[in-house]
């Protein structure tokens, strides 16, 4: 029974050691924001604005005992001094050229850290065009043998374990949005799905054997995009028989982050939903390869399924069964790494009224994921450390498609996400869990 | 000690006879469009849109237990069958002819239930032009003895609940906002309070008079607007004296419903806020009684206050102790009773990165507060039946500034608040407290 | 030579008798707009607002002289009492029903004309459904010979004449847009064209027969929607030949409308644009036929060119040189005929520092078209009684696409072409042109 | 008679030496920003984006004849080359220093260039706090006596000259926003003026001590903000004794730029206009100054009455008589010197149906401004040399209120005023008005 070997409190174990944060992706917009903030905190440079584990404090106890302590403070946590970073990617240029790139980054931001960014250099990547059709880098492996490829992976991280004197690792995948793919067949056991690899079944993504190499390497995998990969019962499989936590997937940021602030908001106050339009513009190397048609039918799925968990329709028909949702994402240029989202929203109220809600969301995808990448490393870690292994359904407060056991249905809610994340903390520290109930105060009154 | 008067589960008296609902504004556009809805929804022409005691659910058990009633069929609350209207306007028409004034009903809506709505007449009402300057009106009650109102008020009381053969009643303010006022002396204890009344002290406003009248006849009283009222430690004392209940203050709708959306989405993912600037235009009478600075100033420190508690710049200075908040409000007669809210808020990411949202909100103002209304007064019904009496904060959900116990905070997390008054309702009725941690469902796996 | 022939002040014969306003699409939104609107209008029970030639004055010699009479004052325009409309439609439905089934008008404003509307039945349509993907009507004209089609419409149009005793008639396209059309071989010449007719060609589109048919029949063409139809040599030939006015293309209404005012003001002071990206949203017949790429591709067509023309990059490659420009239309049902446009405007100043414009344009489609049909059959019937025929340059106010003359281009700033429209009627009238050149009222003083 | 002194095409002398720039308001953000892009532009480090003069073309001729030169090369302006700032300040800052505390421009832009705006230091200013009540400076000029104050700007301005070897100068007002002011007796005729100066009168505002010193040097006067100054008898009556230009009042900039351009628009389609609403937020010295009272006073009615103008509510009562418009501006500092205004269109077209327009546009000030400084500059100096003086209404295109002559209306127009500026520099030049009138190009064929 995995009760028993679930360590809390005091039995947690410190991290000791250095922790490796392995990247597919690393010289991708969000892998380089993300790396160059944390030296940049690191260094006493910056703030780390965003990052619930190090911004971020929890209450215990009473409204009235004042017992708010930082997260970090509270749980144990990796020390940021102790994260070290590598990872593989198709372009060559190491992360000072692929930040300076990106242009997410100003020059005064990246300049005194870039020296530091010059020693990550990506390691050759494993990578097939017909997943990710309008991208090309010739920084890949050579070959199309899968098997070869996953033990090229494993290698890769073998060898960065140990030149790094690495105590333990997460892999974290910051790449592109695959081609969209079905659970199919070589899916659905781990046996078939070991036997795809080695036959090089087309319907085994290269995210799939980034996952696989980290899995058997005993390291945990977080998937940022919205990629099949772990998502299948191939590699729940492997998570629990290599007892390593999984989590994912497609870091929730921008218009999705506002509608899971904003329906749920909708549904408290049980105003009904005709309409939701979104449109996104972005310019960068995300919005290009969102620009194929395969590649947007990943993201839209990920991206329409979020209204109807939260809305529940089939508890509310009346307010949310018939409601039109539309999601478009349009290259533009212009805009540069800065995305920008347009809600239109069409809501109705007391007999039937209409109103509607225009949201213009000016954000930025990469300093948006960036703080949500350090918080999935460090309780991803403490996951590990702790013995939860399998699906961390306690993170989907950080995914647009949270994962979830089978038979129940996924959490949308970011306030939920967030209420369920900050209690399963005070359950493992053993403190007690937090339900806003406040007659108690009330209660002892004459 | 209160905690055994209260009534649990199975003690809680089910709702018998007729249920009273005495509005002082009974002719305004809130009042009209709360008692015409209900109407049209016990004539099974419209379903009550925006309630949550009528169209909410609650979870019971577990996730995969399926448990999830009705709000109504958990609780035992009043019928829509069992109210009964009346109320107090410096108006003389009759709510068919206010309604039509008000132009927030269509004529399609009105016509159907014109014979229910001309039977509701106005009593003439208490009103000091000092208190709100930009209204005139000659329905108003004779004098200006200001005991000579209050006994004047009781007397309408008893007779509105005789002449209807009422079981119980309970008053819901939703008149307009007055003038500010600070607590002071005579509002600081009963004794001082009624002897100000007795000697027609200046800083008695009228509303005080209504909650006087309503508290001393064993009616609880809810307020709908920014006014002192009962915020002032006298009425509490009343209140408690009284065993009645007493809930405010300030319907939450509009643009501050969306702040109270929004800022905790914001806070959750610990983005900085460096701005937050909030215009209004509204064109009804009380876009007019807010064009007088000094009615504006009571409602502006009800709307101001809601960003401060949310995000506690006291445990996260480096995100939210220096933002600009400014919040102006437009007479601007096109608009109508339809609101429209306009925000501009600039936040901040990893490393400082600036971001922006704007959000256009073409809402409805009585349709956003009238089912509020409804809930309201069903929930505080409830609470006089089982025995709650005093300050309801588990129904800050519905209010802008929510009323609390000294020592406390007010909550003004829309998300919280649901929680709160849902782990209230699961407490009353026996059933556990729900925590969404989940942890529970993955630790028994093997 | 035509100057000769071309009638002007006193010579131009007033208009007499009844005026027959034919229209392909009488069934649809904006037809059905159009005419109840005018007979609103004829009855007393509402303004032309929206209609140059109705409420629009023009001014005549210098400031300081206010000569400003109404156009149709000024003009010899047919007088509203004189239009008879007619028209053919895939529905059955009469006016008045399918003005109902439009939902543009309010049951308010229908009412009291359904006496009027109810007596205009469409005649059956000459449909292909090749041309329009998501429709489907079952009231056409039966067969699929061309030749046969186009007799049948001028045997509906002289019967037509006949039986509302018509003086002159003019026939404006209202129906759908048409799939995408290029210019080829059977468009190039009358004789080819009357080839391909008779061989039934593919090329041939239902608008043409409608177009050919009015030619022939001595009745100038309008055409509103996107489609190819008199922009073909062959039909300009014919019109030439027969001395009759044709104008269009697409009337300029929503986004477009917005761009052609706001394109040249950003022109006017020399900013530079980095991209322009527009999003359309409407529930209407026409989104639903818009949602079909082909048909799309003949609107986006429409929709791209605007600026190109306006912003003249050619001259301006500093500034206009290399903007992204991107429109996008959706079907979005809880729109209805409501069309919703979301400009987003990237421009860049002094140093090239960018600023950013977004438009909410929540516009109406038909109620924007309305005045224009009106407009533009009375402009296009003074056109033919003064002998002006041929593409009619001078009401490229009202189009996406003006049409004009080969080795021109087409104007599309709002502003020029109002100004192009007003210069055209004071030359017809004999008044002076208006330049704004006004340094004369200065020259003059001490 | 002035229209033989007048100088026309060949007549007019080539812009011969050097031009000084004399500005009151030199170290604000206007300015620097306006003095560090000449400078870039010199130095072959930026286009003159937003600069008719600069980058803006004017057709000549037909249509079809392509002749469409650069206005500067048609027009004999001088050139950026010759240009030399100085001017005035209540601050010391040299202009480097100004700059960057404005922080308009970023650092890269001001670094290449910082060598030449450390040499702009600000002359002591005249200044008097009852005039601008938020700012408060002490690089002033000493005592309280204006005949002595107006003096000592003469002597500025003579030893300015001098130093630098100037053949002309041009004053251009770029400081604060006064106080409201009216006309009053001692601004009606010049004699009066010069006697309420001598007697210290204090209706007299610093800026008209600045005009009358520049007028009395020979110097044309530009009134940049929406200050009283030259709309005074008094100072048009001097600027004719001395043959000068004047030209006013307020640069036409951010919002009010967007109502001329819009407006327009709406006016040419005859949509009727139910209500504007306008909020501007701005973060910078003027958005201080303009949270005062009395200097925004000033400023709102040169906003106001623009909608006035351009809708001519007398000729069109049923769409523009009665619309409400309201205009605030707030003080928010995050914005800094970027300036966000948002409006809210209240519109009803074709049987006065509604519809809505929200324009949010996220401009920056002096980005806007710097432009129309120096083509006002440049056109106001073409005026001085061609014998063009008194008020230059050829220039309205610059300005929120436009100088115009006693008897007319003012033109706020965008395009009425950029056709009445080129058509009035076609005539200078001796070439053919454009009219826009198209019917020529059609009437010659068969």
């Amino acid at each position: 029974m995995e009760e028993r070997q679930l360590k809390r409190k005091e039995q947690i174990p410190s991290p000791k050691g250095k922790l490796g944060v392995l990247i597919p992706g690393v010289g991708g917009a969000v892998s380089t924001t993300f790396m160059a903030g944390v030296e940049a905190i690191r260094r006493g440079l910056a703030e780390p604005i965003g990052s619930l584990t190090q911004m971020g404090t929890i209450r215990l106890g009473k409204r009235d005992e004042y017992r708010i302590p930082r997260i970090k403070d509270f749980v144990p946590l990796a020390s940021l001094e102790d994260l070290v970073f590598g990872g593989w990617d198709i372009y060559e240029a190491n992360a000072y050229e692929a930040a300076s790139f990106a242009k997410v980054l100003q020059r005064d931001h990246l300049d005194p850290i870039k020296d530091f960014l010059e020693t990550i250099r990506p390691m050759p990547a494993v990578f097939d065009r017909r997943f990710v059709k309008n991208l090309d880098g010739n920084h890949v492996k050579p070959g199309t043998d899968l098997r070869a490829h996953v033990e090229a992976v494993k290698e890769d991280i073998a060898r960065f374990k140990e030149e790094n004197g690495l105590d333990r690792c997460v892999m974290i995948w910051c790449g592109s949005t695959e081609v969209h793919l079905k659970p199919e067949e070589p899916h659905l056991s781990l046996e078939a799905f070991q036997k795809a690899v080695d036959a090089n079944d087309p319907r085994i993504a290269p995210s799939m054997l980034y996952a696989l190499a980290a899995l058997e390497s005993g390291i945990p995998y977080i998937n940022g995009a919205p990629n099949l990969t772990v998502d299948i019962p191939a590699l729940v499989e492997l998570a629990r028989e290599k007892h390593m936590p999984i989590a994912g997937k497609d870091f929730k940021t921008g218009q999705t982050l506002m509608k899971t602030i904003l329906a749920p908001g909708l549904k408290a106050r049980m105003l009904g939903l005709e309409g939701w339009y979104s449109t996104n513009i972005l310019g960068n190397r995300d919005g290009l390869v969102l620009d194929d048609k395969d590649s947007f039918k990943t993201k839209e799925e990920s991206k329409l399924s979020v209204l109807e968990y939260i809305l529940q329709p089939q508890l509310y028909p009346n307010l949310y069964k018939n409601y039109y949702h539309k999601v478009t994402i349009n290259y533009y240029p212009p805009r540069g790494d800065n995305k920008e989202g347009w809600d239109c929203i069409d809501i109705f109220g007391w007999l039937g009224y209409p109103m509607q809600i225009k949201v213009d969301f000016q954000c930025r995808d990469s300093i948006l994921a960036a703080p949500i990448c350090l918080d999935l490393v460090l309780f991803t870690d403490l996951a590990q450390r702790i013995g939860l292994h399998g699906i961390q359904e306690w993170l989907s407060f950080y995914f647009k498609s949270p994962m979830h056991k089978e038979g129940l249905y996924p959490e949308h809610d970011l306030f939920i996400q967030l209420m369920k994340l900050k209690n399963t903390l005070r359950y493992l520290m053993g403190e007690e869990q937090i339900t806003h109930f406040g007659l108690d105060y009330y209660l002892g009154e004459k």
